[in-house]
């Protein structure tokens, strides 16, 4: 026998890399997994060629070795067993043995020294960054990116970093051309950003799913060099590769003579839309705000269905005011929050509006929305 | 206003009528829920020309009327009200005007004269009939029924009536021509039942929804016409089109010769096969059983991925025999006993095997399931 792991252990492991394999089917060993065993560990790595993830498993190893065998029929096995030990030993032409009580299976594997090698990693030049401040930048931001394969360079996040003020701003934006979110955290600096680079949603998804799979672990490391990001948390190494592209001068695009400033309560605003938005038209999901002193009207139009209004109790002491937005939009935007009232700055039916999170907030962080007006 | 109604009642009562309504897209008002109001009650049905649902909700109301509207588009809205009481009202041209706190919704209607009648109900015709005996007859035999729609006359239960012994056996059947479930229980008579009728397999799992949905009832009404089923539950009434076909003479199909007896641990054995058919090709999702003195065991071959096999001990004193069944089939057979035990009754590689609770079973009832062998 080659080795021996807990079948636990295994599946949390195969659970955290499997997802990437198999994304891509031109090369079949990319829907493979590589397994590296070697001094009491066992290494998975799984990669789609963009999004590399390399995890270390505790094993008892008696014998160094490798191989590749299906990420999904490995899992699917693994799954079925009973938690105890599992016992693997590799056999002739690439096939896998693997016992578990009384369960016998042999795997047919592929070539190990053909699985795709990860980008080296360089352990000495990570930055050491807070978890959660990291799931937080990505929580608030990366529902705008774009999901159009033809918008290459707005499928990912711009990650920034600069001086103001003495302080280093890490900056996160994200933007699909209709809505843009962006948030900053403090004195978080990452080795290898200098102007800005782009990381593709894909790979900022995997890490958000393997930072929510390791809650206990409060810092992570992470650097870039000119094509990859590297991430590491705990045992688990993701590779990403950066999107070679230029996003969009967004720094424009942030209104500044927005001078109509509403108040409201950012749950309150939320529901209304979630029952508003029940009808407004399924393609163009939009909904008309009407602003008149301290009373916002949200309502609705559906050809085949019907309307829907509802007025709700606000802060605004502008000019009556009615400007049409994308309702679901308004709704990730205000998801994205989390202070109880939320201030939007407005100016005009044609001008984009900005959600922000409100000053009372208990952490003065800084972090805005901005939103395209439709015309209803 | 017209009605008002508490948002909890009314979304319980469309949660239960509207996944029937919508299923049928050729006739406009088959999507609609039609609403009645009378005497402190609101009937909602809905239809989709083989089954119908009506439901009584309590409701205050003001003036008797009645209204059509989508029942998707209702159920949306109604969905995101908060826990108060909606007021109805109805407007000039079907229009339904809706307010819940500060929410106004107006919805297109239909006019409820065309709404499909259901059949009408005799209720002086209703058999009073165990909930939970019924339950189990369904859940114990219809996921063999068909879903090939060429199968007509298979893609529903059969349920038949007969004396035996001094006792009534009501009996429900379901067979897809490669597996048979079967179920009796004694003294259910019900009228309208005489040489047997098929329900659709659709309209039996709706039923089944029902029952789920009003679990404290313990009693049901249930009868026949030549044409429907009508059951009764609580203030639900539910009623089915029959199929008009010719349920196979399935009793010529119950092996008789079957001398070669396992008997073996049903949880052990679906939780092997489970394991072993990972192993089993997508198409035929084959098992080998191999049986020796007190003993079996379970193989899969895949073309691509490999092999599985697991020997379970059993009590088995008959000759080696090897035949191979559809993996699935047996886990559901399996899955639809509650005994500690199964018996296996088998013949040889070509002929069907039967599974059967052991008469060590709390209650003494009649149940089989039916599996047609294949060459693996």
């Amino acid at each position: 026998m080659n080795f021996e792991i807990e079948r636990r252990e295994l599946l949390r492991g195969l659970g955290l890399v499997q997802s990437v394999a198999g994304r891509k089917t031109t090369l079949p060993i990319l829907s493979h997994i590589l397994l590296e065993w070697d001094q009491n560990s066992l290494y998975l790595t799984a990669t789609d060629l963009e999004t590399g993830i390399r995890e270390e498993l505790k094993a008892t190893v008696r014998e160094k070795g490798k191989a590749s065998v299906s990420a999904k029929k490995l899992y699917e096995i693994v799954r079925e067993l009973p938690d105890v030990l599992i016992h693997f030993q590799k056999k002739e032409n690439q096939w896998i043995n693997l016992q578990c009580e009384r369960s016998v299976f042999n795997l047919a594997g592929l070539d190990p020294e053909e699985f795709p090698s990860l980008p080296p990693c360089k352990v000495e030049n990570f930055s050491t960054v807070s978890t959660h401040l990291i799931r937080e930048m990505i929580e608030k931001t990366v529902f705008a990116a774009s999901n159009e394969e033809s918008r290459y360079h707005l499928n990912g996040v711009l990650l920034t970093q600069s001086k103001q003020g003495g302080k280093d701003i890490l900056r996160m934006v994200a933007t699909d051309g209709h809505r843009l979110c962006l948030m900053d955290q403090e004195n978080q600096p990452i080795q290898g950003i200098e102007k800005g680079l782009i990381i593709p949603k894909k790979g900022v998804l995997e890490i958000k799913k393997i930072i929510g799979d390791h809650d206990d672990e409060e810092e992570m490391g992470i650097y870039f060099d000119s094509t990859h990001g590297f991430f590491k948390l705990g045992k688990s190494l993701t590779v990403i590769r950066l999107i070679d592209g230029e996003f969009p001068e967004y720094e424009q695009v942030i209104p500044e003579g927005n001078d109509k400033k509403l108040m409201i309560g950012r749950e309150k605003m939320y529901s209304s839309l979630k029952r508003i938005s029940t009808m407004a038209s399924e393609r163009v999901e939009g909904v008309k705000l009407s602003l008149k002193k301290n009373s916002i009207e949200m309502s609705s139009y559906h050809q085949d269905y019907g309307d829907a209004q509802e007025e709700l109790e606000a802060v605004y002491e502008g000019p009556p005011l009615q400007v049409g937005f994308n309702a679901r939009y308004l709704m990730e935007a205000l998801n994205a929050m989390n202070t109880e009232e939320v201030l939007m700055e407005l100016r005009d039916e044609g001008s984009p509006g900005v959600l922000k999170p409100t000053s009372t907030a208990p952490k003065a962080f800084n972090q805005l929305c901005i939103i395209m007006p439709m015309r209803l």
